[in-house]
């Protein structure tokens, strides 16, 4: 890290830093500038003394060099990860599609809903058993009986299950009928629920909270692999702004700088990340054509009888016509989306 | 709500919407506009349904009329709710004034600071035993170790004990040692956790998500109010926004906002809330200026030394300063802030 | 217009407001529900006296039901708007390509610059002369050199001329050498300088503003559109967010939810929206994939060298390479990107 | 500033770096870290150059340690700069109190608003002649004859006058009846208007754009400041971020770190910064306590009746009483708050 002293920082003050730095067992070196002192400290690993810092009189700044996550970076294994579970399979070259309803809500509701998707190139079904709502007057999901729902549309379809877990006690309940367990964005920094889904046999699919940024969106992925589940897949769901047009504003650059960053692949939400489902096609083809490593689609029958996010919920027809743009741009950039059909 | 047609909906879209509405147990009501026709829905008690409407053939936008909270309102409980834990007052012209560390470290460290906050006037002492680091490198907390030195703490000076809770199953523990029950940011919508603390008879401080809005966060308070438990402080602590000057952007118009909007307390915490100890003091004696019902600070004896956060925190004579200027404030604008020294 | 009373609003009140709406010109049309009593005013055209409730006694808040734009509303104007200037073609299924160095620097280098662009495919050629720039102690554009420098550059190639102008008084002398008078996202809201490109005959790409929201937007091309001018090229550019790994938060949902909005076309800016270069071509190729009807792209045949905006330039090679990625995904969704080469 | 190189740059990058540095007349300092290389470059003055580095091949990041300000900074002037322009006095213990209409209606509204705001406690009075609207169609102010009016009331009250200029050509017209000339958000970056009022002998009250940094409006102030004008006060207003229950969130943090920063006086608008009269008064009384320079407050006799501005506005007894509730935070806090009453 690099520590700028004040202006007027005397020679003593720069001494005490310089002391404090080799103290940590790093080596210090002193810049004189014209105008400023800088100190840079040689040989930490993770800088995150760096805040001890700050405090040290005379201090002006100071400004990390290195990146504070590890086993997810690029930098510790340059190639991409592809992410396998069951019939779903993502990063690489693969773009996943993950389309169902927001919550599941009967047996013919989620198995109708499978069989449509698969037909139309999904290869993973997605619906919500356990609900996290932001009022506690609203449906909160079918709990265990909505899982049972989901493992009757994987036999039934034999597609990958996607499922919110949101709590470390439910995690072993909900691996017992799921494929990939989703962590929410609510959930993105709930770290007793990371550690808990790191260490089970389940592909993770983590949502980006609205206002984390990609390092502690990183450092969230790090508390599961580091238990020592490497099929993590990280998922932009968008960003609260000022902007109102839009529920969260989704930023599609999220893809590009992430996999120059890490070598996990980057699943985008278009549903969350505009809540509006006439902007979800546009956002699904745009994500493929920047060969983005997945999408999850929000897809119901009836949108209008929806019992949550129906406004942001494609219907079938729309969701078979947004697969077939989505192809023709994958055959134009060269990656696999989805299933053929 | 208001549903507001599009302009080229037909009749019979407008038929469909109204019906749609009375198949609820609603009145529909239209009116025909120059340019629009609304359908005016009354009856409803939450306007929870009102997503349901976004998708309806013709329906351009729907607008909420009601509040989506209920116990948490002013409307419902005119007169201001005083907090009490211990020797913790807060609300209805108390401010209470709670001080500590980020991290309990050790007894030695938490019982000197304990006493230096008393002395200056602090009524409550904060200290985090189980610590939600975003990084998995980072110290985690000293756990129930660090709760028993708070236990200690509070012998040796009276005051109430402050500390976080990070997941649910961890509550029954924390409420063993604590009078406050503390959920952090990162855990505003862990709705688990807060159905949990809701369930014990200690008093909540509840922090504000740093991108939740005030809709959001008096939501996540009716989880907890709604399991029984009323004694609820709601927490300002910072937005994220674009300003990197600052860790966090502290809106102190949310004091005012919200004992217009709920008969809840109210406290500012300027440590997270700027993220430099040198800010600290200032938006203390603001939040006094205008009536806050608390204020939580980030105190430690050797901010350089600290293990977390030292650089937001205050040192000991700092604190002594600014409590003296607080209470100058709290003179002035006719409340009681801290205790007398 | 709806206007919600509050809960304890009197009869009085509600009589009161009542009659401010009819002594508008407008009809109230009071409605009773079980909480709380709304007015809707109808006959509204503009709904600018909306503001003007907000502190009548007993209102709680006042709802807009009409967007508060008119000219660039595609409720008046159902087909897209192709605008044209020189070999530029924007909007209707042409995606305009505008290249070209952040400034003109020199006729070696802007001549050269046109020609590369050219040769990729670009149909116009972007060069800042005035350029308005953050601190007083940069590089602030060569002036009418420049502008010279860049008709020159039309002459030996043929492509149409994109230039900013930051003031009114420079409109005239701008559109004197250019085809296409840009308005930067610092002046959006200069609305002597939006009257004065309304009245001049050339077309005018007007970037958004980094916090503006869509209606501040569509109203700035109000200014412009109501002097007479109707050549209007709307451009996002990136909005200023929390996030730091890019400079601005590219939305590229914009364009798609513009598209519903108005008639004009939207071009889209991925050098400034993203800051980065590394970003700058996958951002291209996703706003082709949702058929943008421009991009503009700054490129520099060293961005090494280049006296602004290097870090955001591609340089000619990657510039090419985009161009091919644009036009194969421009072929599968069935638009025309940028000329043939 | 420092220059990060890229982990995997070879030696031969981070030698051609070094001599980038050095042809730019600096001299670089390169530091073997363990994992990475940095090349300190020294000399440099204001790191404009700082972005010609961040294409350079192998560098990841450039970290800039000077502040890109140089006049306004405190560390070139250390004691605080008191504005005095009539009546007005702000900074350096006087906390101004400029108050009025947002617009200026007619002489008997401005003259009688001036007489009460006065007799309350004000030290200037404000109106907007030249009015900058979001819409073309609502009202865009009196323009000279509003100047006039103001001019009048400042011979009735002896008040001095704070009114807007919106564009470079209407300075000299404005000076001829202002004593302040203020600078709108929408016009902090307007360059031409900046250097023009940099140029007059008149007060310049310069407001923060609603997303621009503190950097961003200290690199404002310059240009004014470097054509020699030297009264400059800076004005926070609000930001835009996502909260909806504000119109904008006021970061009251501001004053306490613009004043470590720089010299100039700093003023708070809370009637832009809340958009809701029933938070003006609290912000008011929070600004002064932490010694804020000057308050500036929309007033207006009737606000209903208002043509602008006036769900932000106060009404004559709400002023009063907030400029009463002021000067006693004052007293406390040891500052003068507008005028003796």
């Amino acid at each position: 890290m690099i520590i700028v002293m004040k202006r007027d920082a005397t020679g003593e003050m720069v001494q005490h830093a310089a002391e404090k730095v080799e103290k940590l067992g790093l080596k210090a070196h002193v810049i004189q500038g014209t105008e400023r002192t800088v100190i840079a400290a040689i040989g930490d690993k993770r800088e995150e003394m760096r805040e001890s810092f700050e405090t040290v009189a005379g201090v002006s700044k100071v400004v990390p060099i290195l990146a504070p996550y590890k086993v997810a970076s690029r930098e510790v294994k340059p190639e991409p990860t592809l992410v396998k579970a069951g019939s779903l399979e993502v990063g690489n070259g693969k773009c996943g599609v993950i389309a169902g309803p927001c919550s599941v809500e009967s047996e013919d509701q989620i198995v109708q809903t499978a069989r449509s998707v698969k037909a139309a190139g999904a290869t993973a079904l997605r619906g919500g058993a356990f609900k996290p709502r932001t009022s506690p007057y609203s449906f909160q999901g079918l709990k265990e009986e909505g899982l049972k729902m989901l493992a009757t549309a994987r036999e039934e379809t034999g597609l990958a299950i996607v499922t919110e877990v949101v709590a470390s006690e439910d995690v072993a309940l909900v691996a017992k009928y799921a494929d990939v367990l989703q962590i929410g964005a609510r959930n993105m920094q709930n770290y007793r629920l990371l550690e808990e889904v790191g260490r089970v046999d389940r592909a993770v699919l983590l949502k980006r909270g609205p206002s984390a940024t990609i390092d502690e969106l990183l450092l969230a992925a790090e508390y599961i692999l580091n238990e020592g589940n490497s099929r993590v897949m990280l998922c932009e769901r968008g960003i609260r702004t000022f902007e109102s047009h839009t529920r969260f504003t989704l930023p599609l650059a999220t893809v590009t700088y992430l996999h120059q960053k890490t070598h996990l692949p980057v699943v985008i939400d278009p549903s969350h990340g505009t809540g509006h489902a006439s902007l979800v096609p546009d956002m699904c083809v745009a994500s493929v054509a920047i060969k983005a490593d997945g999408i999850i689609v929000e897809v119901h029958p009836e949108p209008d009888e929806a019992m949550s996010d129906g406004y942001q919920s494609l219907d079938l027809p729309s969701f078979t016509e947004t697969m077939t743009r989505c192809r023709a741009v994958a055959n134009a950039v060269g990656i696999q989306c989805g299933a053929d059909v």
